[in-house]
């Protein structure tokens, strides 16, 4: 009866970290099990190797990035051991027929370069010192042909074109390469090389992390947890976050900038940033969203408290009050006596369109600028131009203005 | 223009092998690419690399078996290099799922006796001093999983599941193992590391034999020619012949066994292991075939000279003349003073029916052998028994008979 009588603290330890390990996640494989290693680890004292990987295809990281790598964090606060793991042996894989849409071989020194600027960034969220930051070329580079077959030969075809975008692409009449069904069992393996007791990654991953629970079993070990947290919606409210799609937050961005975009997103978008991008208790924000909906708090107010909460995130909470500060007298009270985001522009000359999506990059097509303009919301120097086929020239230190919430000074 | 002038002797030798060399072949890709290849080894002075692969899994070899043995043997007799190539890598991988019907794994000692007895039936057929033995593991053992993923990155799931039997699976939802989608490519690998110009196999092995193809052109050799052998129709004429069906001819069978066995078949199906399974020319085939259409040719005489042929092959023709003098004793002129094939039987007794199917396995159901005892051909020391319900007891020389051309001897 000694096993099932258990340890009120121990149980209250596990309900506090279970509660945080689950917040923000959109899809957990499963949550008993996950209950069950948190309370072993407790009573046993031997932390949870979680795992995050990563391919170092090297980009500058956006807040969506960071959502993983915070979950990640949270691990690391509540004593378990964090494997940051880098794919070095995939990214050397590219793919020489060229035919498929998998990923391009990387040299070397991109690697080595991709691996530099990506850690550069996780130590902002990570603490560096407690991470174990692990090369998947450690244990894939010895594999030989029989390992291979071995890996191959525990699943079947049939598992692997149930992923979606194989069996989209394979009703499509698009080619999937072979190679493409490796990668999954690679991640899988890497699992069972390191021992994982809790995998994270995005929810689109889910088909992959599974893979690494079958490996685990097969191989008798215990089966990894699969953490999976949703992709994050960009600042338009619709496209999921990239740089490409400019609706991003980057994680070394000035706090100014962090705090205006942050005040650019719809205030149906403000309440998932708050849960899955901030460490703003649950309770709390629940709070919040109830004032909002009965007229006791500003809906205003609530995302300028989101906003200094991630600039608090990467930055500090000294930068978070400064940057609401600014963001209130630049806009608020329309104070230009203030350090603007500086854009610095070379023609001498330039049409208003261009001036705002190709320059400013303030608007992804011409018809959201177009409009803007003709509303007389385009000022430079704060004098309205409305005339959407006018040339500016352009001068050093002259303020341009795009609606509330978009301003910068202009540099020569 | 120097090029373009051929040598006339070249040219007849060029027509020659190629003649020779697509006899009884059923696919091949392609023959206009085959006749270059022989004209450049004529012009060259070297010879052509012919590759035949098989497993070691260990079997007694049959006249099917030996149909790709002997087109082999054909290259090897105009001068050109044989690689007997053996799956040694290939038959150790098993399938440690046992989800799929993929070959089992094998033991290292099951593998050296398997490889044992296939090489000493196999000198019967090649001339093993001018034949070149090669294993597999000698270049795939060295394979690492970079290897490996740049021969699957060559190939899309939508190539690969355009072979029939995996198509089939799949539409039947039948698992197909990743592990049986690395055969074909390891295959195909195996023809790039010996240099092959031409691989020999069964039509079945098609889509297989292709995948060399592939693979050289990518690795930038010249293509082999890929020369595709019929499957031999077993003495039943319908299944193809294996020794599970037991319309088999055994390649170290004994002669008269032989003899006797290629009278059973019908004269359907004679021309075809004319020209597949003898060496007489096309020329004589044809002739033959004419006189028995036109009748002035028994069918018979034609079978006996094929049951003669076929045990000089395996024997001599010595044997040949021999085994059909017995076959026309104890057949023909009703002689029963020769050596008959034996059947040992422990039982007292036995019904007429077991008899025949079971014990002496003359036929595959009980109704073919309920027609015949029905209709008088079954005859015991030459006494017909009619009855399908009759018990025979068994007695040391006694003769057994089923129709015309089955007969043995019984020994306890």
């Amino acid at each position: 009866m000694e096993n099932t009588e258990r340890n009120p603290q121990v149980e209250a330890e596990v309900k506090r970290q279970l509660e945080a390990f689950t917040r923000g996640v959109e899809d957990l494989v499963s949550e008993k099990e996950l209950e069950k290693k948190i309370r072993k680890s407790l009573e046993t004292g031997k932390p949870l190797t979680v795992k995050l990987g990563i391919d170092p295809t090297g980009s500058d990281l956006h807040i969506g990035h960071a959502v993983p790598l915070r979950k990640l964090k949270q691990f690391q606060e509540m004593g378990h051991q964090v494997k940051f793991l880098i794919g070095t042996f995939t990214a050397r894989i590219g793919d020489p027929t060229g035919k498929t849409e998998t990923r391009k071989m990387l040299s070397a020194e991109d690697i080595a370069k991709n691996i530099e600027t990506y850690l550069d960034q996780v130590k902002l969220i990570l603490d560096m010192e407690k991470t174990d930051v692990v090369y998947n070329h450690e244990w894939l580079e010895s594999l030989g042909l029989e390992d291979v077959l071995k890996l191959l030969s525990q699943f079947t075809v049939q598992q692997m074109i149930q992923r979606k975008d194989f069996s989209d692409r394979i009703k499509a009449d698009k080619p999937v390469s072979l190679i493409e069904f490796m990668y999954p069992i690679l991640q899988g393996y890497d699992s069972v090389a390191i021992e994982a007791d809790v995998e994270l990654g995005a929810t689109e991953q889910k088909f992959n992390l599974l893979r690494g629970r079958d490996l685990q079993k097969n191989a008798g070990q215990e089966q990894q947890i699969c953490l999976m947290m949703p992709i994050l919606v960009g600042l338009d409210g619709v496209e999921k976050m990239s740089k490409s799609l400019n609706n991003y937050i980057g994680i070394t961005e000035a706090p100014n900038d962090m705090f205006g975009k942050v005040m650019s997103i719809s205030d149906e978008l403000m309440w998932n940033y708050y849960e899955v991008a901030t460490d703003v208790p649950m309770d709390e924000i629940k709070a919040l969203k109830e004032g909002v909906e009965n007229g006791s708090v500003h809906p205003m107010d609530c995302k300028k408290r989101l906003g200094s909460e991630i600039v608090t995130i990467y930055h500090n909470a000294e930068e978070g009050a400064k940057a609401r500060e600014w963001f209130e007298n630049v806009f608020s009270k329309r104070n230009m006596d203030v350090d603007l985001p500086e854009a610095k522009i070379e023609a001498e000359e330039i049409g208003v369109i261009d001036l705002l999506v190709k320059e400013l990059g303030f608007f992804k097509g011409t018809s959201d600028a177009r409009r803007l303009i003709q509303q007389g919301g385009f000022k430079v120097n704060d004098e309205p131009i409305k005339d959407v086929k006018a040339m500016v020239k352009i001068e050093d230190g002259m303020i341009v203005r795009a609606g509330k919430k978009k301003i910068v000074k202009i540099v020569k």
